[in-house]
């Protein structure tokens, strides 16, 4: 599977169907060489208050499936 | 360290001081979560004679250093 093809851009729903953002970037460790978290772009009101960079940290771990959206484990909440 | 901020776009000089190419994109394994290769998109004469999509792909392993480029060991060979 493919960052730039598979997962930056894609969006991201947690086990409530909910949208809480689209991927923007992925944090990794060099050493390890191992994927740590997704780093999203938030959607929704707040991007209508501020014109900062809204951004979430999600745990790779969270992931359920990498599909056409990317879904998250029940366990996640926001 | 971030996949699109540090490592995406960035170009990849081999041992020899050789540009090699530019990241367009990384795979990863979904399971293990590891990085197992840069993609990268070629420099040079072939772009003049083709059209295609020339890739190169670079193992993981073979970085040395990520810093303003990306430096490969000296047991890389292209």
């Amino acid at each position: 599977m493919r960052i730039m093809n598979d997962v930056v851009g894609k969006e991201v729903v947690d086990s409530n169907g909910m949208l809480i953002g689209v991927v923007g970037d992925l944090q990794f460790d060099v050493e390890s060489k191992e994927l740590l978290a997704l780093i999203l772009k938030q959607k929704g009101f707040s991007f209508s208050f501020s014109s900062s960079n809204n951004e979430r940290v999600v745990p790779y771990d969270s992931i359920k499936k990498i599909g056409d959206v990317i879904l998250l484990k029940d366990e996640y909440d926001i």
